[in-house]
């Protein structure tokens, strides 16, 4: 037998294995929490997604943008996470690359909403979101790149935070946390500062799973594939809920129909 | 014959009994009276999500949202019962971890109607949300550490009751009960009156469900299965519809469009 | 190579074809007319559910919930015939079950028709759908059971006969058909009459086709399908394009929108 | 080596092998022209059924159901096409069952249109419909019978010419001709006039490749389906553009919302 | 057994087995740059396509069909991107095939874009748009025979940028470009000018992906689908965006509901 031969049975034989294991470990075990965080926040975002598209027809119209940009991000997650889950209870591991492709899609959406929500009560200079996307753009691929070993890690990690800090610049103190500041709109200035808060504290877990992910090994990757799944809820759900407040308010005071 | 007749006739002989089999599996029996009940609230659900989503568009704007979470909670129920109709079909067995999940995002839906509904007449505390839901959330982690073994069985089965009996607690006794009361709004008062008896009674399937499987073994968990199921059309498709025709009252009563 | 390899091979190749092989047959022969048969229901009930879903749009608010169950008893049949046309393609058979799970769906949401359409017009006692509700499972499940052989054959036609009977009685001379003579709305009067004569001779398809399936073989087996399927164009579609027509009709007479 | 490890290796290597083929099978060839025509033929009929459901909701409500209609036409072809297209690319051969199921079904539907355009304007007796209904059925009918080898085929080919003959006649010459001629209604006219064009042009192809079909063998496949795949284009798709064209001019000149 | 039977045999355990076994390399490889951008714009694709299709609600009525057809171009890359983004994926190759398929579609509805906005606000001769219509399906059809050899490259190249000059020449100087210069709607205006520059300068990229792709060999194809995939967020989804925005301002200055 050639070399070419044997490798090509057992080459055969692994994935003859591999879909095998597959269809045996399709079942989700009641164990793995791991994937039972993933599944969580598969259904999670799906329920997200169908709420915020239903209930956008209840907002005033400038209102909608704003919800429909919510369910679009919890619906990109949505659709992310239903690939990661079934990886991971396929083969009990998950790149991140997964997530950098989730994240480059979604973090400008969220950096979108900080914009939209001053624009639905008052004139708002559409250079500040290009802005803070560029920010957002900066830190996802800043990370990735370290991360991939593109670049030095460490400097992947300051790009990214050099990205990150930013972004927090702009919506604390920026042109745009002014407008928001003056509107005399409560519902707005309420939930601009939530997600002001959430960018800052929830966004925080991601440098840290970076650090963590960097510094150890596989053994951690279950951990921190939990912290990123729970985390996701308040990011995207959580997130996405507020805006939604903050529409039904600013709707209730105005015409509902 | 040549070696490929052989070969040819062998692997297809294979193929032949492997596809018999396969289609055995797939096929639901006539007597797999576990696999109907499992077909009927996988169509039953999502005969209900389809209801409520479509209707939603004919009730009253504060009233949607009620009927929206009604929809959510039978939709995310169909995705788990598709998953475990097919589990139970192909294997005979289906592990009760997928009930959990279902549960602990459902359950918490569930209660956020209990605020939805008086929320929708007159102004009430969120807080009383956060209190109920921590419930129901008790009630379901408590049940499924202790089925898991990962606690005492029976301390999980002491940590889920006390989650529950808070909920009826809070329903029944606590500041939305006399919210509720008080509204004089008919409608309100008996929809809300029907769901707190599902909630006493319909829920008090799942601990005895939790003590039958704790104490006997393979056997029972057909007639387990079949009980769960038919509980959930009941707790949760006629509690949706309770939801729904309460807002249908209240739309009937002030403008319809 | 050890026991365990030569296992995981063949296991693996088992499970490998376990999901392919039926390519070949999956293509619709020219002359499988029951197949031929299954397909036309299949994409009637879907086109008939689109159409339903969308036009429910456009008539009056009180009569929208009758073109929605109209929408769902059709498509709860589109699920079930998309199980059963590719049972049939595959297996050349078709067990009885899928019609009894269907029917066991269906039956109380057309029963349920009889009580919103007198509904949309007048008060109508929510009792009668009950009973009728009542007659549609005796009907389903003792053909079930007699079927199945859980009870002696004929006792379960005449336990199913008596369910049926019932219901005539119920829509003919019963409380309700008294109700619609009274309305004066010349619309419910001729569609309650028209799914009245659906009720009675299209249904009457169903115990004939227990006597013959009772009395003859497989060969029968074929037209018996064919039947089947060709009068739930009339049992299904038909009866929820009467449903429509009706609340075209109220619509037009008062506000259209 | 025992039979079983040999049987156990080649089998395994062929599955390596064929999962290779397999891939290059799906895979669209860039040179199967007849693949490329039902490929269009597939996203066009999509794009044209979002397209008519979306835009339903801008026309006039008494044009609704011609729209919605126009969609259910597209939307079952697409069905159908989505079937053949699979079928083609991984058999290279497309059996003719599949368009008589797809005609038997829109066909009826087309027929439909010819009723719902002048009854959206003015009283027109369905009794018109059951009559196209009818020449429209015998001529599908006939034609299958024929093609399939039950009848005659020339017998079953002038059986289908005289039902497109008989629509022919109602359309231009009958009842509903002279209705639409009447009604004054410019937009009207000229789309009933083009329908009427493309009943009498496009649906010519159909007889035509009976003719072809029946005289030539094999090599002829090709260049029929593609014939087939194209004039859809024109009989459903333009077909339903016609119609929301002559649904938009009637919205335009009264009240749109 | 009979050559006929033997064939059988083995073509019925071919074809059983084409469907299986990739489930190995489904998985997306971290380094893979070229199947990340073809997931991003699929993603991306997705997010648009939801986003027209929703907000199509909030605009003027005579400008939804220009969203509605917005959507429809984000819709069809999006399905054809999931085919690519699968073949890419599973294969490391990506028939260009599929390419032309999309263009053949899209093109045409890009092209209609420049029909449908000045339609929206005054009368434009249809006739404007087979002219556009017919220069697009030039360029596609001659940069598919060209690039598929049917006829001399060159030649192909030659009619390609025929088409696409004609098209300019008719956006630019033609009658269209005279009537929204004089419409006096600033925002249309803007975005007519906008979706000129892409029609310059983002349609620029497919005759330079031809001429490099025509002198360069295999190894080059990753960056020239790289570049393809890039360019089409701004060719199909910016370009949606900008004729959305148009909209809106449209819809602003009048009655939005």
């Amino acid at each position: 037998m050639s070399k070419l031969k044997i490798f090509a049975i057992v080459f055969t034989a692994v994935i003859g294995l591999t879909s095998a294991a597959n269809a045996a470990t399709i079942i989700l075990a009641s164990d793995d929490f791991v994937g039972i965080s993933f599944w969580l926040i598969s259904m999670g975002t799906l329920a997200a997604t169908a709420f915020f598209f239903l209930e956008r027809g209840s907002v005033a119209t400038n209102w909608k943008p704003s919800v429909t940009v919510a369910g679009l991000i919890t619906g990109i997650a949505f659709v992310h996470y239903m690939y990661m889950k079934n990886i991971w209870i396929e083969t009990g591991d998950m790149p991140i690359v997964y997530r950098y492709i989730d994240w480059i899609i979604t973090m400008p959406l969220i950096m979108l909403e900080f914009y939209l929500l001053p624009a639905a009560v008052r004139k708002v200079s559409f250079n500040i979101f290009w802005r803070i996307l560029a920010g957002s753009l900066v830190m996802v691929v800043g990370g990735f790149l370290g991360e991939m070993n593109y670049i030095n890690t460490f400097l992947g990690f300051v790009i990214a935070m050099g990205g990150w800090i930013y972004i927090l610049y702009e919506i604390y103190s920026g042109e745009i946390g002014t407008i928001v500041a003056k509107s005399g709109n409560k519902a707005l200035v309420n939930s601009y500062s939530a997600m002001r808060i959430i960018v800052t504290i929830g966004w925080a877990i991601y440098p840290l799973g970076y650090v963590f992910g960097y510094l150890t090994g596989d053994v951690e990757s279950n951990s921190i594939n939990i912290v990123y799944n729970l985390v996701d809820f308040i990011n995207k759900i959580a997130f996405g809920l507020i805006i939604y407040a903050c529409a039904v308010s600013n709707t209730g005071s105005r015409a509902r129909y």
